[in-house]
C-alpha cells in the first residue's frame, strides 16, 4: 500500500508535542514517521508513552530526522531561540515546517526562516491551534455580517495562567536563553493573533505597551499588555497576558451593531464543543430598566480537536505541493509575520519607555 | 400621620429622572414631594406621566424646590456643567444631595460641592446605581476570598452603546457646554468606578490614556480608554468606553487564583436577577486537551431594582442624620472624588499627548 498520508518528523520531546502527536494520529491525512531528541532514551520513552506506531523511527538527534527521506514535514516545538537554526535547516532539507509559537525571537529571525521555506518551496505554518477550530470560522462569519455586527470598533483579548514558583524561575518559557520573550511570546502571541484576526489582519498603525510589565529575576516578562491603534475608523485594541493570574482566555470584539465574546479561545474547555456568545442591535428597555436582547450562546461541535484540524489543514497544503497541484499557501507565513511584527513593536515600546511604535509590514 | 419617609425634590425632567423617580416610589423609606423645571408645564406633564402622588408640589423653577421646607433631599440629574451651581445651592439650603454622574467637570468643582455639603452637614452621594445591587456585594465577597480569588492582578472594564447621528451631534451628553466630558464622563465614569471598586478604592499611581480618542464635531469625546497602573504588586487595569459601539457592559477581574466576569454591570439585563460568572483554581486537563472547571454562573435575585436600593440606602443615611443618630457617611464623597480624580487624569493624559499622569488624593 502506498502511503499517501503526510509523514511527520518531530524535533524534540516537548510537553506540547504530546498533544500535537496525538493530533497527527487523529488526523486522517497525517502520520508520524520519526522523532528525534538529543537523548535517544527520552525519544524512545516519548514514542512509547504517546502510542506512536511501531514503524516510527526514533533518533538520538534532530538532524537524523531532517535527513530521513521518509519524513515529509517536521513539527518543531523546540525553545524559541532554537527555531531559526532548526527551521532553516529543515527547509533546506526540503521538509515542510510546522513551527510552534512564538515562531521567532524577532522578525529578522522569522524572515530568515521564511526565506529558507520560500527558497525550498516548502509550506510554513505556525502552530496556533485555535485558528483551525470551526468555532473560529463561525465567529468570523458573525464579524463579517453587516446586520449582526456592523463595523469593527474595538477588541480586547487576554490570556493568563498561574505559573507556580518553579515555573516562574525555571521553565523554558521564562528562561532568557531559551524563550526570552516570556509571557509576551508564549501568551501575548495568541492575544495579538486574536486582535489581528478580528481586524482581517490589517496591521495597527501604532503599538504602545502598557507601563510596568512584570519580570522574573532574569528580566524575562511575566506579565504585560499593550494598546494598538488603527488610523482607519479610529479602531483600538488592548491585550493583557500574564503567567501570574488564574487561567483566563477571553476575546471580546465590539462592532457598531453587535459584539462577540469567547471565554476559552485558546483551548476550549470542552474538546468536542466550543462556545461563543453574540448579541446585536441591543436596545435599552423603556426607562432604561434593562436591556435586550441578552447574548446568545453558539455551540460549535467538532469531531476532531482543533489541533488535529490544524495538522489536517497543514497536511492538505503539503499534499497539494507534493502532488504538484499547488504552491505553498502564503497566508500562513504572512499572518505569522504580522503577529511577530506586533510582538516586536511591544518589545520596542517597552524598551523605549512605553512610547508608541509604528508598525510597517 | 407623621411622614417618616425621606422626601425628595427633583431638579429637572431629565430622562434618567423617570427611572429614579420610579425608584423613589418603590423604595419604602422615600417619597417624592416636589419637582421643579424651568418649564412648569413640562414639570406637570412629567409628574403626571411618572405617576407622582397628587400631593407632589410642581414648580416652574429649581430654586422653588430648594426653598420648599417639605423637601429633605434633592436628586440632581441636570447637565454636568450645572452641577456645581445647583448642588452647592442645595447644600446651602440644607438639602441632602443625590447627584447624577459624572458629578462634576473636574475635581475642583467637585471639591466645591463637597465642601458645601460638609459645611451644611448634609449627605452627598453620586447616583451610581450598580454599586447598590446585591450582586455587587456578592462579587466583592468572591474578590475578598483568598481561596477563590487570591490577590488582585488586573481589571478590564468596558461600557459602550451606539448613539445615532442625532445623539452624537445634539445630545446633552456630547454638548461641549453641558457635558464636555462626553463618553468619558457618561460611560467612563462607570468603568473607572468598577476598577476602583475592585481595587478597594486604592487609587492608581498613574493613569495613561489610550491614543486617538474619538471626537464629535464639537471636540467632545465619543470614545476613549486608558490604562491604570499601581506600584503595589504591579497591578494594572484598562478600560474602554464609547458611544460608537453596540451595548456592552463588562467587567473582568483577574486574581492569582480565580477570576470573575459580569456582562451587564451597569444595568442588569433583568431587573429581578443579576448574574455574574466566577471560576477558580483552573487546571489544564492532561496533555492540555481542555481545562477545568468552567466558570459558574451566580444568579443574585433582588426584590427592589438597584436604583431603588440606592435611593433606599441614601434615605437611610439621611434619616440617620435627621434623627441626630449619625453624621454624613464619608464613604460616598470619597469614592466620588477618587472616580473624578481618575477622570481628570485621563483628560490630562489626553491633553498632554498620552503621557502618564500621577494621581494623588
Amino acid at each position: 500500500m502506498v502511503e499517501t498520508r503526510i509523514r511527520f518528523g518531530i524535533l524534540g520531546c516537548a510537553n506540547i508535542a504530546r498533544k500535537l502527536s496525538r493530533a497527527m494520529l487523529l488526523s486522517p491525512n497525517t502520520a508520524i514517521s520519526a522523532i528525534g531528541s538529543r537523548s535517544l532514551e527520552k525519544a524512545i520513552t516519548f514514542a512509547s508513552e504517546n502510542h506512536f506506531p511501531k514503524s516510527t523511527k526514533v533518533y538520538g538527534s534532530y538532524i537524523a530526522v531532517l535527513d530521513d527521506p521518509d519524513v515529509d514535514a517536521v513539527y518543531v516545538p523546540l525553545p524559541t531561540s532554537l527555531h531559526v537554526r532548526w527551521a532553516v535547516l529543515a527547509a533546506e532539507k526540503k521538509k515542510h515546517v510546522l513551527l510552534e509559537k512564538p515562531v521567532a525571537l524577532n522578525v529578522g529571525e522569522l524572515d530568515t526562516i521564511l526565506a529558507a521555506c520560500e527558497s525550498s518551496g516548502v509550506q510554513f505554518m505556525d502552530a496556533t491551534m485555535w485558528m483551525h477550530h470551526p468555532r473560529t470560522t463561525k465567529m468570523k462569519e458573525v464579524l463579517c455580517d453587516e446586520q449582526r455586527f456592523g463595523q469593527l470598533k474595538s477588541v480586547h483579548s487576554m490570556l493568563t495562567f498561574l505559573g507556580d514558583d518553579d515555573f516562574l524561575k525555571n521553565d523554558i518559557r521564562v528562561n532568557p536563553n531559551l524563550d526570552s520573550l516570556g509571557a509576551l511570546g508564549d501568551l501575548g502571541w495568541y492575544c495579538i493573533r486574536a486582535i489581528l484576526w478580528a481586524h482581517n489582519y490589517e496591521l495597527p498603525n501604532t503599538v504602545t505597551a502598557i507601563r510596568d510589565p512584570g519580570y522574573n529575576e532574569s528580566g524575562v516578562i511575566l506579565s504585560c499588555g499593550a494598546s494598538l491603534n488603527w488610523k482607519t475608523d479610529g479602531k483600538v485594541a488592548t491585550f493583557y497576558c500574564s503567567f501570574l493570574s488564574n487561567l483566563c482566555m477571553d476575546i471580546i470584539v465590539l462592532g457598531t451593531k453587535g459584539n462577540i465574546r469567547v471565554h476559552d479561545f485558546v483551548i476550549p474547555f470542552n474538546e468536542k464543543v466550543g462556545s461563543f456568545y453574540a448579541v446585536d442591535n441591543s436596545k435599552w428597555a423603556e426607562r432604561a430598566l434593562g436591556c435586550a436582547p441578552e447574548p446568545t450562546e453558539f455551540k460549535i461541535a467538532t469531531d476532531l480537536p482543533q489541533e488535529a484540524l490544524m495538522v489536517q489543514e497543514f497536511g492538505c497544503l503539503v499534499a497539494g505541493i507534493r502532488n504538484g497541484e499547488a504552491k505553498p499557501e502564503n497566508k500562513w507565513p504572512v499572518v505569522s509575520r504580522k503577529t511577530q511584527l506586533v510582538i516586536d513593536a511591544v518589545v520596542a515600546s517597552i524598551e523605549n519607555g512605553f512610547v508608541p511604535i509604528e508598525v510597517v509590514y
